[in-house]
């Protein structure tokens, strides 16, 4: 083979198959602009890899009014609310009644399938399971990705633009120069520990507890099979846990007077979630745009993640958009500090949900009062609950400049 | 001397005269309760003693409404108000738009004097300078204040219910045995250097500033003196500092593209605030009561302290009146409970509040952005910005169960 490789061409590049780079591409698409996709898994290895499950009805939007699919609407569960769980009582945040929106119960990896499904449809470019993959040329006009696909053979996608999208673990931010970004972050000393159980759901909706324990959420993902969590040690070790430990944590997190009580079922996957907020600034790096968990991780409390990844999206697919129709670089120059607006507003967010839930072990009595004291003036303010609903169910998008 | 005392009755005994304690003697004055106020310091030192300096609607009601004085709505300033300013923009919060309320600037000290005032009207017995205050049987159905007067006679109060509304330094809160009080708090690594001078104002309403030297204050005091604050290391010493480098200082936080400029003028109070916050649970022991500073204090960013005195005040008023004319304890046992919802709830506000428009030295890059993107986030969302408007303006009064 030695150093022969075959160059394809595409307006924009994208490294990245997961929600953000398939959306982008179907968005593109749509508007006429051809792009290529390569992602280092396989399809089968994502679409079983469980992630976040609450889309903001802006995300839901793009998918049903973007022709990807209605398919959240109809397999999905629409919720109209959250409880707020503290002092073994339950406190319900009403979305429509405080901001009219709703969210959507419809895992990532169904959006993902969606999206794929879109791409096949359509014809679309997306190269699966490619390895060695590099992104060369960034500060040129013809920023490239370097990639040998399945069967061996190396091929250079020369673009215009070129789209990381390839997660927080991924290769496009780490190839800015170390001058070139400023990384921002924090750690949390507390992790999830996160199972799915073959059972009944427990509640009609999401329950986030502040117990004297610490966090716990009680999610759903469908009528079978219930997705719940508890705040627990980085350095726990799921496999020490028997099914009736997990289950009697769980319990003791949300018991109260009012005697709710966890329906149980035997637990197939265990998992232990660590999580950090993280921001890279900016998302660019010559001609090439971070989107997504490329350019930023929240903690999971909010549900901000993929949320946040299809809102830059948005942004990113009118930027390009802009650029071929006008042949303006401004909605593009000005992609970063758009997308950033919405990404801080979000970190924020979820930073706010994470320390009013969570207990630090190290948290003093005061600060796990005032906790339990914002959470109680959160619920009894409806400006409060309207600005967490607003908040959960998603801002408006950002209107271009 | 020798052991010779005077023996006082009251239903009431009161130590401190500080507005919690003159404005519940006035209350219980008004219900036909007759109380006994001791004060260790003299009219004069509490008279020009300057703190804080907004009200909230609900304690200018209890002034005006309550029979004190009309004083603060002449001769203090409504404020429908304040500017949150950051990245060199002000942002207004609309209190009359967002909320229906509005706050007035009114010095604390000329609370002080409209409350003195009345009870000097209705012959209140106040008892200024006085010493060696203790407090006795505190379990026992006759509490006592024993104290000596300005002329060396020894008295004792003898009451039903003692109150301790001798704030924050004051002997009420440390009688209480160790066992039987939690003390909760946080120190902040900063301090409020404040000033008072002799300007016009700079700004017809407050000015809350996050810049990236730190947290400043644009206050206001009259047409023709102004109190500014800047966050300041604890150690500080103000007597280093000259009035050009305090100005400067000053200036450079709220320097902006909007040209904003201070109105300079001498300044003649320099003082450094540090500040914590605090709260003693429960807030009473045995017939004892605390009310105000003496049970908890918070950081003035919020402008809660004074004004969540008077709230505690409006309660335990109502419990000792319900005492009177049913025999019941229920409210007086209740009080406790009562009186610290809103105290937690200001706690987190004012916690709020601090974290939001401070900087910290040890702060990384992604605590300063994600205070800024929580700014942006208040005043981008009409929720944000009421969830702020209704808790600076005050909630509404907890109602009795």
């Amino acid at each position: 083979m030695g150093a022969a490789r075959t160059i394809l061409k595409a307006r924009v590049g994208i490294v990245g198959a997961g929600p953000a780079g398939l959306m982008l591409s179907h968005l593109l698409a749509q508007a006429g602009i051809e792009s290529i996709v390569v992602e280092k898994r396989d399809y089968h290895t994502i679409r079983t890899t469980h992630r976040a499950g609450i889309l903001e009805h802006g995300s839901v939007r793009m998918l049903t009014e973007g022709g990807v699919s209605n398919r959240v609407l109809t397999d999905g569960h629409r919720h109209d609310g959250i409880d707020l769980r503290f002092g073994g009582a339950s406190h319900r945040i009403d979305f429509q009644d405080l901001v009219g929106e709703s969210v959507w119960l419809y895992p990532q990896n169904e959006v993902f399938v969606d999206l794929a499904a879109a791409r096949e449809r359509d014809s679309g470019d997306v190269r699966w399971a490619v390895s060695d993959t590099e992104v060369l040329d960034l500060s040129s006009d013809t920023p490239k990705i370097r990639f040998t696909d399945a069967e061996g053979a190396v091929f250079e996608v020369h673009c215009d633009i070129l789209v990381g999208a390839d997660g927080s673990q991924g290769i496009c931010r780490r190839a800015i120069p170390a001058g070139q970004r400023r990384e921002n972050f924090i750690e949390y000393p507390f992790a999830w520990f996160g199972i799915l159980t073959e059972a009944p759901p427990s509640a009609p909706e999401l329950i986030y507890t502040n117990s004297g324990r610490g966090f716990a959420l009680i999610s759903q993902r469908s009528q079978t099979i219930q997705r719940m969590y508890f705040q627990a040690d980085p350095d726990e070790n799921p496999d020490d846990w028997s099914e009736e430990q997990i289950w009697d944590e769980l319990q003791r997190r949300v018991d109260g007077p009012d005697g709710f009580e966890l329906k149980r079922g035997p637990i197939f996957e265990k998992t232990l979630l660590k999580f950090r907020s993280y921001v890279c600034e900016p998302l660019r790096y010559g001609k090439m745009f971070l989107a997504g968990d490329a350019g930023h991780t929240v903690p999971p409390t909010g549900a901000k993640g993929l949320n946040l990844a299809l809102a830059d999206v948005q942004v990113l697919f009118e930027a390009v958009e802009s650029l071929y129709a006008t042949g303006k670089t401004n909605l593009l120059d000005g992609y970063s500090e758009r997308a950033l607006a919405r990404v801080w507003r979000a970190q924020n967010f979820s930073y706010w949900m994470t320390s009013m839930l969570h207990t630090r072990a190290d948290a003093s009595p005061f600060e796990r009062k005032r906790a339990l004291g914002e959470l109680a003036g959160v619920v009894a303010s409806r400006h409060g609950s309207a600005y967490l609903a607003e908040a959960y169910t998603g801002w408006p998008a950002t209107t271009s400049k």
